[in-house]
């Protein structure tokens, strides 16, 4: 057979994408599979450092380790939907996949919080230990399968700083009648302690500072607010972020082509969706310091919570976390596995860890 | 064209595995791959919980990401090379790979230590960090080519256990003379003071704690060392393991057959080894306290070591970092990048973390 032929059924080939029905058998022994193309929509802009990055990097990488059978297109938030209506699509089919975090279908499914961040939650070993093998990737795609949506943890950041104040705050008093921006679970954390949250898109955080429509706002870590211009406006940075200690992010999949995948394709997006988990935490914590030196050069004040405040905070959040088992199920369920989980390692972290 | 014709030309095609010499085009336009087929030497026997278990795992995960391209065979220790020499054999070719730890290579690049673990070394964020954005996965890659074997890091597991004594130890007076199986930088440390160390193979060390021969040892962490039934002989058990607060396992490729595959089948094993690495470490994490309490019922005493021991070790550590950092160029080199990536993060610990 000459070359042109060959190329010609190549072509052929390519387009036939399996030589029989028997899909399975060829796929082990051909190593051929159906072309995956998907769409991605974001709600994160793919120039937002280690979050943005992450989704484009993720992208390449998947058509890397599947030998370009999976291809998955990143689109900016608002060209297919906006940034923060992903989900529905991807459960009605209308988008094959998302990059998102779990924190923002709070409305819609509370337990989804704990799959973003933990407040005073544990450190990634114990966190990924629960995940794995302690039952929380279980239950994340138990409550998520409800919605014909299937997770994977995408993407991993070190803790979040606690804020910026435009003034400094000498006691839990003084943070009373405040108005600040904040995400996810700490804002109802802070609500107890007197402040008025609200959740502002990403674009519009810097100005509703400047307007003084806020007076505070946490959004994300040194290196990520950098970029938003916080500084030039509140000049107290406040650490540690409690509320965020790590964040997760999720690649959202419409159930029923996550279904179609082969197992092969399965395992080439959830070891590349780990090992994106693994390089943006690297990342993170490399660029931290860098970012906390530019502050310090730029006259932004950087404050430590005393322990007596971060004590507060903690109380603050036992109750609220109480509360909203109370009233979600889903959410109880997903509290009590870590709960149990954690109360079973404490023998472990006091005995095993220098420090 | 019928589908019989379809199904020989398939066979053809798969046999021929492209269909140019331009084998990167078709690579990326066929997903067609040559196969690969490996014998992989092995220092830990496929029954040793977590680090053997990981071996296991990964020859079937790879196999999975692969869809069946690369084939790894395991082979327990002794059944091709010596479960200590796997690195020749390695550098040579004579056997493709090998499943080992890097502070076994401590005579011939001391250098390498550092990629099991070091003594009050980071959390495994900092190291990730260090590691992948801070120089280390660059370093540890020059250093083994010069061996013309290529480092791939493949699993990691939590804090060791600090070891296993006959009696209690009260002061670090009572160490004096003590003869112990000791692992890595950490038996330098326990030398300077004045413990007497060896490193045995695992399982020669529970016969020289029964005939003497020892009067204490290190080995892993609790539900390692668990099956080898230590506790029923020594019945002081120690804590924090500062000589090995994370490790890390290799996966050793002969360096022409690394440069050999495709740029699809690299990003696979990195892939599924980092995988690995996350779960072998959430493994690990969950498994330490149901450890704990086995010793506890059969009547083991878990000891911390008391701050003023620790700060002692962390002097002889330093004392012997710079002695062998004078000795060794590479080991300099991978200290001195090492400590400048710590001393730049340092802020950002104080700051950013709860505790």
């Amino acid at each position: 057979m000459n070359k042109i032929v060959l190329i010609v059924l190549c072509l052929i080939f390519s387009v036939t994408a399996s030589c029989d029905n028997d899909s399975s058998s060829v796929d082990k022994k051909k190593n051929v599979e159906n072309k995956v193309v998907w769409k991605m929509a974001s709600s994160f802009p793919g120039s937002l450092n280690i979050i943005g990055e992450g989704a484009l990097n993720f992208v390449e990488r998947i058509d890397q380790v599947s030998n370009g059978f999976i291809t998955i297109k990143f689109f900016e938030p608002g060209a297919l939907v906006p940034a923060l209506e992903v989900f529905d699509p991807v459960s009605t089919g209308a988008i094959d996949a998302a990059w998102s975090t779990p924190g923002f279908w709070a409305g819609k499914i509370p337990a989804a919080q704990f799959f973003t961040a933990i407040p005073f939650g544990p450190s990634p070993g114990e966190l990924l230990g629960w995940y794995y093998y302690g039952g929380g990737k279980d239950l994340w795609e138990e409550i998520y399968h409800k919605h014909n949506v299937h997770p994977v943890q995408c993407l991993m950041i070190s803790p979040e700083a606690s804020g910026w104040f435009k003034k400094e705050i000498h006691s839990l008093e003084d943070l009373k009648g405040l108005k600040m921006r904040f995400f996810g679970l700490g804002a109802i954390v802070m609500g107890k302690l007197g402040v008025s949250t609200q959740l502002l898109a990403p674009g519009d955080i810097y100005p509703a500072l400047e307007l003084g429509t806020i007076d505070a706002l946490e959004f994300s870590m040194p290196i990520i607010d950098k970029d938003f211009g916080f500084y030039q406006i509140a000049k107290h940075y406040y650490f540690p972020g409690w509320h965020q200690p790590f964040s997760t992010n999720e690649l959202l999949i419409n159930l029923d082509r996550w279904n179609a995948l082969s197992s092969s394709q399965k395992a080439q997006i959830e070891t590349t969706c780990t090992e994106s988990v693994v390089k943006s935490l690297a990342m993170s914590e490399t660029r931290q310091p860098e970012a906390l030196e530019f502050y310090e050069s730029v006259g932004v004040t950087l404050h430590r919570w005393p322990d007596e405040i971060l004590e507060k905070y903690k109380e603050a959040w036992d109750q609220v976390v109480e509360e909203k088992a109370s009233e979600n199920e889903d959410f109880a369920r997903v509290w009590n596995s870590l709960s149990a989980y954690r109360d079973k390692y404490k023998v472990w972290k006091s005995l095993g860890y220098v420090d």
